[in-house]
């Protein structure tokens, strides 16, 4: 009745040729047989593949080798790709300690796409000083990404100070009231401070995927 | 059948004995035939007494005199009253310019209660500059009422940068999903600063009783 | 005892210097008399002014000469502001006819920033050949402005056709429960397309204000 | 005191008269034994019955024979039930991978029901050829599930493209903003593609058992 | 600066040979001048076109003549279109009395695509009597259409008596936590009974759309 | 193509003989036909009728004589019905002042049933002894309905004060967190204080129902 | 520093004659050294003690003999308590067998406060027959607490075919769009079904209480 | 690529001379390592440090000595700290007897910041003489925190009795419609008595630096 077993993954092989950057592996939801299976379809096309949301029970599921597994930022990269060197193009900023796990999956993003990053976390409003010291080096990137939780008081205090791109990551530290990301989420939204741009919650990789956008274009 | 039509006002005239403030009416959904009972019972114990939330048609209805009414906070106040001077004992600071009127209900309020106190409007955090001018000024009060709207990033801020206690009022200013104030309050109660205390949205009333609590503590 | 009324204003001119960009006057909760010490702030110091959210019976106040209103998008300029030309550098999509005033918004926005913008008015996925249709033009704008309401689709098949920053500005076009522009956002923020960005509802002004910041780094 | 150990299932054995299909047990909340006292009353009808939600645990505990179990879609069947065989007279779509259990669910139901049906998995509108590719064939279908978690635009964008009745299943499939499948849900209702109907979220069964009423009518 | 004034509506004239119906215009949100841009659009192509959340100063406003305008649906029709005669082939059955508008939009967008339909108004659960007497008349009808408002347990008991595909169309009609129709949303989405299907709230014309969906499969 | 304009009101005239009362007319979204089709079955079964959510401007176009309308609850009453008289057999207890258009729709509803009320108008628990007053005396009553908006402590302290049943009514009175309603509402479900019950929001014509329920099975 | 591990248990021993029932103990929350200073503080007192939300681990850990425990209702009661004989006084109706635990919470509550009741399991409204079966013998008790989780329209059916007080208890029985219990929740609320009453979601105990609120003053 | 894991923990050291308290640690999503790293900057500089939601399991890999860790509230206090010993300065108050932990986090951050405070815990409403019992005793401090969950009667209770600066902490005992102890938080902010204040849902960590903020005005 049901010959779906083997069907039912479709990678969008052409999607780098269209918009500039390959599909990724959302795994959370996924079988191991579905993960390896997406793995196959990139390799057999001789490209590298990002897995995100990767768990260390499912990476060790993975039979492609080698396989470069990240536990902080729960990614696994295969393929031809090699990690970029350089200067960094994109920074990325954290309000606390405790979004080291989206830090890490933006940077990975990025370098996946090519682009080396260097990030500043720990650098929450509540202290000052520690935003101001760092401000003149981040006013100098064209995008910067930023990740926080609680009610994400460091996009509109940013926003004020650098005239970079700021990409708001809402993350999902905090407890109560927080409400698992929403309110930072919501004043990445309703900021006074003018041109902020929000992903979904703990959405590093959508952050890394917008800055690529820009990046790209401005390569042109 | 129904013979309520006179006693559906009962004011609490032993407040002010059993918690340091007179009891206030809020006349949103109050008939002009209420409004002036409440002030009735009121004048009939020689006690002063505020309304709240008094639009300019229903200001208009209240019989007593002298009535000292408002436009810009909404609420007038009639009886013994004399407005208090000297020193003020409490800042208000507010981000924006459209939160005037919760700043001077708030002012109303204290000044019902006699309490001097001095606001400091459109000093949100889009330009620190305006903050940091005013922050020494601001560290010596024991009380500071912030209000907010939009993402409410300034009672954050504001509690990294000063001692006082502050109590954040969320203000409904701001569209979308600034949700008429409730972003601006879960900031306040998601804050990365320690210690901040909130209001209901708007409730500039509140902020000042809660002030005034504290004030009276103060001076036993 | 309140002795606001004159300094409830304080622009941040400074802004430009250090974002790229002037403040603009959010006009929403602003009386007549608010408006206009803005603007002579503004005036004074030689500096253009942009008023938003500014309905026809608050233009009719303002007193400064030549005023620039406009309708459609509830905006208004005063000061020594010329309106840019040359080539489009942004293009600002929209899903429906009735999203023309937040398509106005954002042109307005980035003319006053200086910026040229072409907008593609009406071209929703329920009739997909529309989009299709200026897909090859669209591709070539580095950031493109999304202005879409009810279920929002139109930011992620944008996002899967063009390489450019998408800035999805959900509208709140629609009813029952397209949420007043919720589930657009919604949309935008859980997109399965990568690298889509969003801004508040309604919110043109603000896409505008990240477009510029983008420009800003690419022309440096 | 309490003598309803017993007595608590009644199933609705006249249904199928009733309204063209038999009552299936949701097993989520349900004992062994109250799930084996469902089975036996069936089965003395001599009918067959259909088990959904039902996890391998539970699944184990069944102890009629035979018991047709899926792990997949999480159901089970027994009774004097026979597959269906021929041509696929409903479609089912899915946008991703992770959608398979719910595809698999309809499937089931579909089967259970005498229906045979075709899926066409991981065919999302970011990667949009995929669904063009399948166009044609799914617009001979009167009837198209379509299951979709995250933002849910496939949804619209079948909805434009083919003139079948097309049924939504929001899935709990993404994270943040997508809300438990609450956002594509939302997308559904809210599409700007005419008459687009849904089921409650990751509802595979209810979507197969509306096929089954649009299809007992033609057949009439 | 812009010049969208006169290309801000583009009809998509191709659906109907597309989706098997024509598109119609939402008028809420649109001025005067895009209505009659729409209409003339359609004229020109020779078609029919169907205004929906047409008010009366609106409708007003459209030029073209003859102009069927109905107050009760908020709909207005202009075209060569003529009304269909004949055996209903649609039922539309309401709870209550204040379901009436909905009631009638279904209504006039099925004869707009030319299904004459039969109405049973004011039929809800709390008289049950009043839907056991239309029962064995509505169970001939292939679809159902219900409109409900408050708890929408009509959707349910419906949906356990008669064999029809039934869309539930949830009505803004109560107050409280009747939630402007999320409530009897919720209920036909989460319903006990098997097989329902949703529509927005409120939305006559998308249910009446599925309808049409659903009769034009059948009577290929 | 509609002919529904006259058969859009099919009165419950059995509802009485059922379950102990007749049926009500809510008349917030029904048109003066409406009302007046609905008036007209009643009086023609020599029923009398009872009108709730009734303005000044729709009760004026009432043609029944005589007419009792109450204003303040938005009440009217045609029909051979008599006010009751005697001693009171149900309490009602409000919050504040605000509530009385609730406490007076509950003694409406209860005297068209034919049973006295008592009502205890602006008792709130911010002035304890107010309640207390009169604790001995609604401790008499059976049943005990509760009005208060806000945050709706009365109900908590009445229910850990008396043994009666608590009917508690939450009032949209109050603003910001009060959410129109919903807070109190909630207070209410999830009291501390065993046996409370609640009806929606501002619903003291549902509450004199329930009330009538109780009070007839007692008088069996 | 901290000398509260002694004293942070104090029971209403007076409860029962302040409102006719003694105080119970929600155990969800409680360590067993805080369940058994409860236990022992009644014990002394000579009372019966009822521990609801006791699950079986914490269930052993009670050293109180003899322990009446009863898993499915999550209830364990001790102390010189005797179950009651007779005549059921109560009915108890839910729409599933997933409803069963909160059936014997609420028949547990009865009990232990000496009132006899009668279960009616599995009735739920999408086999109609089941419910009228039964509904003269529900029409013969003066409170019938209904069980229903989904879309809980068994509330709405029940109140209109009897004249008993009907509290709904919504159950958290469903899934997706059930969200928990609160659209059967909303659903009792918003009924069109006049006089109906909730409790909170899963409140098997509330409902008893509120049922032996009413005996108690029928029994006077 | 990410050379980030040793470098994203900053502790803020000159917060103790800026606001009066030092930064705390909340080890919710922390690391072992990353803990340990805070805390090995705060003996560096010769500062004692208080962890807070410090879990056993997390609290054992501290590896400073001597740690004072307390199971209760969940926290864990390392450094030259010596417990404060005197009069109590703020009261704690709570509804019921689960609330203890948040009861216990208040008290070991006062206890942290060198002040001295006394419980008194399970004096909810619903047994008021609980409460009465101690109002004389409350009303002399300053300073009452207080914390309950379900509907949060207790707030307004306690603030219409005494006249001290109330802080109240939601907490999420409850289930249901208390809402996590959102209804609660929501009781305290609509609340009808005046001037209570609100910190976030579980927060007795910032209820106490609340107090502390007043404290050290007080005392300047």
């Amino acid at each position: 009745m049901s010959d779906t077993s083997n069907n039912d993954v479709i990678l969008d092989l052409q999607r780098d040729a269209r918009i500039g950057m390959p599909e990724a592996v959302l795994c959370t939801s996924k079988t191991h047989a579905q993960i390896n299976r997406a793995v196959d379809q990139a390799l057999a096309a001789n490209k590298s593949i990002l897995l995100t949301h990767l768990n260390e029970e499912k990476a060790a599921s993975v039979t492609a080798t080698p396989f470069d597994y990240d536990a902080i930022s729960q990614t696994g990269i295969t393929g031809p790709w090699v990690a970029p060197t350089g200067t960094a193009k994109v920074a990325i900023v954290s309000a606390g300690t405790s979004d080291m796990p989206i830090v890490a999956e933006a940077q990975r993003t990025l370098a996946f796409h090519g682009t080396p990053s260097k990030s500043f976390v720990d650098v929450g409003v509540a202290g000052l000083w520690r935003l101001l010291n760092v401000r003149d080096e981040l006013a100098q990137f064209p995008v910067v990404i930023a990740v926080a939780g609680m009610e994400g008081a460091l996009f509109s205090v940013l926003g004020g100070l650098i005239p970079s791109l700021i990409i708001a990551v809402p993350s999902s530290v905090g407890y109560g009231m927080a409400r698992e990301g929403e309110t930072a989420l919501h004043s990445a939204l309703a900021s006074c401070a003018q041109g902020l741009v929000a992903v979904n919650i703990n959405n590093g990789y959508g952050a890394a995927c917008a800055a690529t956008r820009i990046l790209s274009a401005r390569s042109e």
